[in-house]
């Protein structure tokens, strides 16, 4: 398999649209920013490190076309795209430090004229997406180490190719060691309430070869206290400075009951989902979704009573004492985190 | 609300059709024992105080138009009708409890003539339907004592009126709580992948007037760590002797996650629910369901890749350790478990 989550392709973004899958593999071209922030809201494309280069593509998108009379007009458009696209998600870390990264790119070049500095925003934007498929491999080779072979790992949500660019962190961690030929079995949490394990994940990894289960979310401690479970590895949306991690729904639920079983539980992520800024756990902005994606099932099937409250938030914090590790492209960090995420990815 | 889950009425066993809940409140009247065990199976009829009651009705719906010469010749057939119900579904005690009592009720009266005993098993199942009001009621008296105005508490599947006959275990508890004038807030878990917190437990609270917040079964550490949770109760399908219980899928990882962050744990059940025979929870035979419950909603709605493998455990097993205390008709039956178990059921 060869896919590409998200390019750029014919002067547009390219995604693979998710909401379509396991059912079909279905492009979209993305020409406007308002296609692209409601491309993120509705999860077309979604996964921290792909938020990074939706970023990148589309800051891009958003000042190509600019007739700027000089950098300050030029910038003063650049902060609108830039607010926009940054009101779209709130939780992802990637996000914003894609959306930093192309700021401080026009910067560095303010001096170059538009069109030159219209360069120099794809080449980032670009930059990014290469620098993430070094990362992804980066982080599958360093995490590949902890597998045996003959080991079970369960995951949380999708942290494979289509949640990067094209490999993965935590699923990018079992396609290293599933390619250096360890046997491995994977069990794949459906993660409720959009259900990215079960469309997703359980796709990508058959696409794969590999052996994959999937169960419901609330089946973690039934599959665990049975011993069936070697290994836990889940993806990241913001790591902060003292290692307590937001990711995707289930994962607190899913750390927790590893720690009770004494399961190892390690996330995978680049170094850009890092946000050292804030100090704990409590710190990072949850992103709370509408209750309809609890309610019914995308919009066909009422599942609950009419006008139910609902609690809905799109991701939990995993406490950093719950980690065993945290599996970077620039090494694996084991506690005590505050002090040595530092020291590894300086 | 005075609805009844199961009952006997026109010389048919009529039940509400718990599938089309919460869309439409539908009864369905079984005449045959092929549409019971189906329905049994289905979770047309489901919650083991429920099933209590459906293995009651059920061997008199086997045995009331039989012909038999004499005992021996009508416990055969008796004996056909047990082990029919008895194969429908493996985990609730409850469907074994009430079977056994129509064994007994048979064997108590065998010098009687045919139409008599037949009489006794009528007369019998409607007991077990009589002492399940009473035992639900006894069990929302001794656990509201635990509830305090204002409490915020979270339950599992459902173990309310559908799952009993009228009034409900663990939900019996806060309707007690809050007939006696107490606040409560109601967290409850969908509990895929079937949804019964959804459907019905969200349903029945509203019809009844409870202030009722619905959350994906992977949402319990989010909630939990925020505070938002005073106390966890929920059902139960077997307890054995050491206090492992048996209750639908996801009550062990709410358990689990409840230890640590100390929340109090309750499960309410009535003495039927409890099998001494069985010392600890491994002894417990498990259901195991088919794996398009998990991968399409309802056969509708294709949620993962085709031929994909499932874990789709329908209950899971919660150690004793995990529990405060369970709430009985009895009374409340708190650690150390083997010794009061037995010195308050006796």
């Amino acid at each position: 398999m060869n896919l590409q989550t998200i390019c750029w392709k014919n002067n547009k973004i390219r995604i693979i649209d998710q909401t379509r899958l396991p059912v079909k593999l279905a492009y979209l071209d993305i020409s406007t920013l308002q296609e692209l922030r409601e491309a993120i809201q509705l999860l077309r494309v979604r996964g921290a490190p792909a938020l990074g280069a939706a970023a990148g593509l589309g800051v891009y998108l958003g000042i190509k076309d600019s007739r700027a009379a000089d950098f300050t007009a030029f910038s003063r458009e650049m902060e609108k795209v830039i607010a926009y696209l940054g009101s779209s998600r709130p939780t992802a870390r990637n996000l914003f430090w894609g959306l930093e990264r192309m700021r401080l790119t026009a910067l560095r070049h303010k001096g170059e004229t538009i069109p030159h500095l219209q360069q120099r925003l794809f080449d980032e934007a670009e930059a990014i997406i290469e620098e993430d498929r070094s990362a992804c491999r980066a982080i599958g080779a360093a995490g590949a180490s902890l597998i045996k072979d003959g080991d079970s790992i369960l995951t949380v949500c999708n942290a494979g190719s289509l949640a990067t660019i094209d490999y993965g962190t935590a699923i990018g961690v079992m396609y290293s060691a599933h390619a250096a030929g360890k046997k491995i079995k994977v069990y794949a949490c459906e993660t409720r309430p959009l259900l990215q394990g079960s469309r997703l994940t359980v796709w990508e990894l058959k696409q794969n070869g590999l052996d994959v289960t999937l169960l419901c979310d609330n089946m973690v401690a039934s599959l665990m206290g049975q011993g069936k479970v070697d290994k836990v590895i889940v993806g990241a949306d913001r790591i902060v400075a003292n290692g307590d991690t937001a990711n995707k729904i289930g994962t607190q639920n899913a750390a927790i009951i590893s720690a009770f079983y004494r399961v190892p539980f390690y996330v995978a992520a680049p170094a850009s989902t890092f946000d050292l800024s804030i100090g704990t756990g409590k710190g990072i902005p949850i992103e709370q979704r509408a209750s309809h994606e609890v309610t019914s099932l995308f919009f066909k099937e009422e599942m609950s009573a009419r006008g139910v409250h609902v609690y809905n938030p799109a991701f939990d914090v995993t406490p950093h004492g719950l980690i065993t590790a945290i599996i970077t492209d620039k090494g694996v960090i084991r506690p005590p985190f505050r002090r040595n995420i530092v020291r590894v990815l300086k």
